[in-house]
């Protein structure tokens, strides 16, 4: 267990074992999802944390920076995997597979399924054009892979519609109460391949690849994907 | 215009021009969608309906009630639509394309785009149950035609996936700050079409029997899709 920094503790021991800054986002996206962002006060994020509130605005300016963090961690890990796949030179089905398959599997996995805050209002804020700037660069990977899939220009309506294909993991896991199917990242990426029109393309081998690939970016340490 | 019934209104005529009920949804709509769900006071909505608060109570009795009535809007049109497509003897592939393209297009033309509520954590509680209903009926009815196009059995991933695709129309909408293209309801009626794996029945002809089928339904009068 990691000791912690800064303030001193109402509660002896971190609830998630990793510190103050990690205790404070998860307390307050389990709150955000649960309760709602607007519901959700810094005093009621402290508790969850088992910190006083000083010690929140400590580690944190504002609830927005909290929510930006939190929403930046659902795009970052997979804007860098898709960075890492468009230096590759494997074929653009294998990657475009990959990609949509990486980035569902980090959306299927997510404990608090902390996609549903792209619906947060206070999101149009100045304060968050970081997120939207990486979420636009990560759909422009979408597109990149898309069209050397295809070799064809991709309008904006397919790069929407396969981006929609993968975002709607957290849709999905939203309706269901039950957890969702297992296979549902691998068949996301196989309807984005199938989206695409090359139905000769989804193949084991595709998968086996794309697989292959992205176990040979995963870096070992804090953030990647077992 | 319609007149009021009802309480004494705050100011003379009413800003929808379809009578109190009419207004506080609208303003409400706004607020939630704007604000969010959660930092929307009663007041603020009789505020932006030009109305007292105890009118809003006269319509309806609490807030969750005006968000239920907002939701039951973004799904009962398309349900309907759903269940007169499953009383017709067309096949299956055009009765699957003419839901998805009439859903989609409900979703595009919402003014306010109410559909991203779903993702409201108010929406979990007792109190919306006919919304989850309705909602969970019409994606069995996208189960069946999907079924009837294929004529496979569906899994409930596969239903995901296009009903996803449909619903995309609303994140699409929120992420773009411009209006989204206009032929985005045929293309979403399109991919569902070849996410079902049936690329010879995806033509001009499946498209126009769809078009005219959903011609025929539309009822003359509110509510109507011109």
């Amino acid at each position: 267990m990691t000791r912690t920094r800064g303030r001193p503790r109402r509660n002896p021991g971190s609830p998630t074992g990793l510190g103050s800054e990690q205790d404070i986002l998860h307390a307050a996206g389990e709150l955000f999802v649960t309760k709602g962002f607007g519901r959700t006060s810094t005093r009621a994020i402290a508790e969850g944390a088992g910190l006083q509130q000083a010690s929140v605005y400590h580690w944190f300016s504002s609830k927005d920076e909290i929510l930006l963090r939190l929403v930046l961690g659902t795009v970052i890990p997979s804007h860098r995997i898709a960075d890492r796949l468009l230096e590759s030179d494997a074929p653009g089905h294998v990657l475009l597979w990959a990609l949509a398959y990486a980035d569902a599997r980090l959306l299927h996995e997510d404990p608090q399924n902390l996609g549903v805050l792209y619906f947060e209002p206070a999101l149009d804020g100045d304060h968050f054009s970081e997120f939207h700037e990486v979420r636009d660069s990560l759909h422009e990977a979408y597109r990149v892979l898309l069209e050397r899939t295809t070799g064809e220009r991709a309008t904006d309506v397919d790069v929407a519609m396969v981006v929609g294909l993968v975002e709607n993991v957290i849709t999905y896991r939203r309706r269901t109460r039950s957890p969702i199917p297992d296979d549902t990242p691998a068949r996301v990426a196989d309807a984005a391949l199938t989206l695409a029109r090359v139905p000769d393309l989804l193949t084991d081998e595709t998968r086996a690849r794309g697989t292959e690939i992205l176990a040979a970016l995963d870096p070992p340490g804090p953030g990647s994907v077992d």
